[in-house]
């Protein structure tokens, strides 16, 4: 039984208002396309977290409810093959109907009808649990709709601004990394309390652990670069076998939006095209490149264990102390003095595989599609980046993406046998 | 030197508003995308059309002209491969960025600075012509924003209304068709005159033809139905051996955007889903289709010159006499009593490769890059659909696409051995 | 009615050794594979056309006959849709059994019935016709073993030879090429007389042909490279569109079979790794490389109707005095003096796309099955190539390939508006 | 520092004769084909093994040694990048030479120099190890010789015996299966001792379990079969979403191999099509398939810690008295009373993702790239299969494969929570 928000509508309000508040710089256009089959469309995004609310909230909760409208339950569902017929996602992207305006109405409809529910009597204990749900539904897609946002403008030739970065990002060097000790044992892993958790956090069990060192903060754009320039990209020594396939197959020779101009590298950001910052964490790579990098250096990635079992103890951030981005328009920043970047910043690359945890159960029914059936092929991501929303993050999480993903802020920190 | 327009401002005017004036139905979001290669974004269109003014007339011709934004140049290029990096074709659908607002702020500008070109002191011939090829190019555009706002209407689950059709298709059925007789023969094929014609109409010249017969009127929903009942999509005796492996990849078994419901056979018009007209012409459908109707039906399609010949004969049509639909939701009716649907009901598949005339030169520059480049596995088809702008139809016009297409307005007549 | 060999019994004997003898210096591992999807295993090629004489002669016709194997009816037939499920065509190059040994028993088995067959009394018109279809099919077989063996061992990093030439390719140059007029007025094209000809060169028919010129040689690999020299390759200008798309996608750079080394241009022959010999006809070229070489040289293909009336006219020739390459080893030699090169050299590519004669009717059953079906996407090549059997070339004889395949012997004759 | 056999030579000779033994039953054609990526031609099995030993033994170590054929070293390289270019796997079986002939004199040529080199004096410990990975290299080729020889046959549409097997399966039913209980605690992974390993089953290490259970044996064809008849294959709800992606785009619906007939289900051995055994373990599954079944039972497959542990401990099997298949044509066999089937029958598919294990590191060099860059998107296996040779097979190796492969001998043993 996990412990649900006091004041629920206030928190579903304020998740709600955060979406609008994302698509807010957009242009009609912005809202329609999937350039590839990963990046949604934005109005996709609003009304599929919208139909989540009316879908496994509304229908089978409030009295007298009637669907708002047959086709959205058809157009809005993404995977959950339990609620019928599903709309094959690399169609999204042509679905010019309904249009924004019409998902911004039935957006306004589902609020004003869980406001209404959420305002009668006594929820049931598994009602709040799903509505908890949604919000952490919506709040993955509010960092989707950043990246997918990115994803579209980026890939545009006029490299368009989102919202312009009123903060300047700090100027000054990365502190030197040190690489601190964690002595081998037994450690506990997973979820602990009545706090909202995914299943796939569950169940807390021991792990033991070999010594190991681990970094005390993100490899930087600078670091990265050296690994450029000392060819990294053309020694298949480095490269696990399909990660230099995927290599030469696409020529790849730098991160995602990273662009060479005549005055050296720029990248795109939400803020336009800027030159690289030398001191932010790198950002916008694959697995195979956070692994060759570590390769080339002589060390490797941590387990999600060993990234756990550091962020309880030897790097245990403050959360609310941490380098949250508070720019908008979502970039990486460098290190501060007193932060070893495990929050916010960028998701970091572990050495794990997405699988279940001792005990894992799925849940019944169409919630429960919710993780456990993405257990393959995928490798586990810990921390949290700039476009996750802050609340949305805690030490337990396990993101998880495919090796060769690079849309989304992922970085690397470093570990080495101890 | 061909004969231009007495007041091209006039037609400039007309022909560009009417640009403006098919794209009003649609929604910001219908402007965006490409759900497949064929099909471009309506906003391109009305990009590309303007850019095409731009480049050809203004930059070469007008003095102190100054490029309205050089972006536009690198993005709304088509295929002309003589001005530049082009986009990629499979990209335009990802392209948010210029707006539709911005698009058609650049139309304003255009349109105004021709507009300033055209009231200026004389214009040589060779300018003339080249305004002269850009509105017919606009025109071919006008054509495929209604097929492509169709296809990208049509393939939405939604199957939303473009414009509500105000005139009632005729009830009457349609009369019997009639194989009339054409001797054999020394013809004379291709352009003839002073008006405007593009250069794979020329140059007029003889050719022998074989006694012949053709229909005198198009071949209708329900005689095609019969073709289906039969089995026709079944039996490989029927197919050549690309359509075959067409049919069978793509299981198609009905003319595109047919849809069998509990009640009979419906299709996709622009004024949403209605039951299948049994009189008016089939269309949507490939040549592997026409052509598999022929073999089953024991005839054959007309050769382009065939067709022509009868055009200018037994099968002459006055013009504007004919059956051009007026309603604006584009859609094929009914033959009546003494039309031979020759012209602005369907583009009629021929049985000639599309390929050069005796003499053909390509013209030098860009501009010539329009037409012999694509003398390579296409079919003719002539004739002018009920998409097609009436003012760009003539018997001598020779419209081409590959042998499987079919989101355009394509149907059948047959024709004999005499 | 055909007329057919006074001694079909001889002829059956001779050609069907012939494909015994093209297999002589295969090793049992060449026989079996299918490098890519045009190319056939050679012992495929040996059971299908063995396949045939058992299909549509012995079974239908021979007194109590018992199919050899009902298995290698299912595996060796081809394209024939009529006789049952047939294994597809890319499938081909897995089937390592039946093995060659055993098919060569096939071989024996069907020989022997069908001498025994022929040696029966009065074989009516129709069989004896289809006989003799079967061995003219069995020659089509035997230059496509000659060019699917080619493209097995070209492949092959070793660049093994297939039989050592004993024929020294005369060393002299190229005589200098003319450009012959022919008049302009009505021409009879297609087959005539009762000798054995395919559906698709029938009837005989009138055609109107204008002016035009064309070359008493076949082009040489010396003016290809000319071509190549000025960037022909590199030029879209050259190009018909989709030959552009061809050219980037496949990095084109030179016909097929050829390599860049140290000491110049090489090209693999059946005789080994050789130099270019500059003055022998450019071959293993696709139709988009020769349609941009005319196009580079100003000048154009001939259609397949100007070809055919310069065969029996101004560039008549008398086959057997024509410079068919008896060497073993299948090349292309340079044109003597008083040699055309209309027969025997190399296929010519023609401008005109393979469509039917007016009044094309398809034989029923099985066996018409044979040509019209693939009258699309593809052009028509005339005159005969060193890998084409002597008795098998005529000057109504229609070839046809797809414009981007390379892996026969095709070549270039230019021709011009008269 | 590893110990190496007392008589080196002598297991040269024996393993290197049994591939020889291998490859006896088949046909030069059934040497060179490669009908799907992941399976190679046996020709170049027996080419690649023996490269390895002139690669890495000879040309590093004999006297005087030259190679035998350049050619050799380029074609037979696999997937060393450290030794120059070479042939892309999905063209090895277009290589129809060097012949089969020409690769079995290459074999008795390196045998012979390495028997001279084996009788010489003194090898250095390095050189011996060397020699035994070539060894155990082979031994691992020898597996997939079997496996892609049945691969070969078993999609021939003829199902061709490979060898007649002598040893008539048991008839008796399978014994009822029970889980055995293994309690928490910490445990110890990984290869101990001085005998053979690969880099990957170091370094031996302690991990932490949570109490499970564990299957006495392997899941039958009849238990899967139940799995079939409840639409097992249909229900999304038993899939990964990747597992579920893949069945339907391969409309799977039954393990590799089984053909419905009227009589029921049969499958292909290397005996020939065979009824299915209803109490012999099933295999050539996917682990897709292995961990829906798993899903359907309620339960889940072992992780590859916990089969190691009970391999050790409950499930402890006296590996000379195991129930290795001793006929030739490779199949599984039912459990006997006392066999837990632990190896011999079926590798066995875990749910541990193939990653290294704490402290790995990759061996400087060419042999260095045998294990580690392969750590990304496979599975574990554990146990050894019917096609294993018997000293091959430990309880510390750890196999992989990707999760869709089915030509392998895999199966399943459930487990469950404790």
């Amino acid at each position: 039984m996990i412990e649900v928000e006091n004041n629920l509508l206030e928190k579903f309000t304020r998740v709600r208002n955060h979406s609008t508040f994302l698509c807010e710089p957009l242009k009609a256009e912005d809202y329609v396309v999937q350039p590839v089959m990963d990046v949604s469309p934005p109005k996709w995004h609003l009304a599929h977290t919208t139909w989540f609310f009316e879908q496994f909230v509304l229908v089978p909760n409030k009295k007298d409810y009637k669907v708002y409208d047959t086709d959205f339950s058809y157009m809005f569902n993404s995977y959950y093959e339990h609620v019928g017929e599903r709309v094959l996602r690399a169609d999204r992207g042509n679905m010019t109907r309904p249009s924004t305006d019409d998902i911004k109405k039935y957006r306004l409809f589902i609020d004003a009808a869980m406001e209404e529910f959420l305002s009668e009597a006594e929820l049931s204990q598994n009602v709040q649990e799903t509505i908890e749900l949604g919000l952490q539904h919506e709040q993955q897609h509010q960092e989707l709709l950043v990246t997918d946002i990115k994803y579209i403008l980026g890939n545009n030739p006029l490299f368009p601004v989102y919202r312009v970065n009123t903060i300047e990002p700090e100027k000054m060097e990365a502190r030197k990394a040190r690489f601190l000790d964690v002595p081998e044992g037994i450690y506990e892993i997973g979820f602990e309390g009545n706090g909202f958790h995914f299943d796939n956090e569950e169940a807390r069990h021991k792990i033991y652990l070999q010594p190991y060192k681990i970094m005390d903060r993100m490899i930087t754009n600078q670091e990265y670069m050296e690994f450029m320039l000392d060819a990294g990209y053309n020694d298949f020594r480095f490269w696990l076998s399909e990660g230099w396939e995927w290599c030469k197959a696409l020529q790849t020779k730098a991160p995602m939006y990273w662009h060479k101009m005549d005055q050296g590298w720029y990248r795109y950001t939400l803020n336009g095209l800027k030159p690289v910052n030398p001191f932010a964490p790198v950002t916008h790579i694959s697995y195979f490149e956070a692994d060759a990098y570590a390769r080339w250096k002589g060390k490797r990635l941590p387990t999600e264990f060993e990234w756990e079992v550091a962020s309880n103890g030897i790097l245990k951030a403050e959360y609310d102390k941490g380098n949250f981005v508070e720019a908008l328009s979502y970039d990486t920043m460098p290190a501060s003095v007193d932060n070893n970047q495990m929050f916010g910043d960028a998701w970091e690359w572990t050495s794990s595989a997405y699988l279940p945890y001792p005990g894992f159960k799925t849940v019944e029914g169409a919630v429960g599609e919710y993780n456990g059936k993405f257990m393959i092929n995928q490798m586990v991501l810990r921390g949290g980046s700039c476009a996750t929303p802050k609340d949305h993050i805690r030490n337990t999480y396990r993101n998880f993406w495919h090796p060769h993903l690079r849309w989304q802020f992922n970085g690397i920190r470093l570990a080495d046998h101890g």
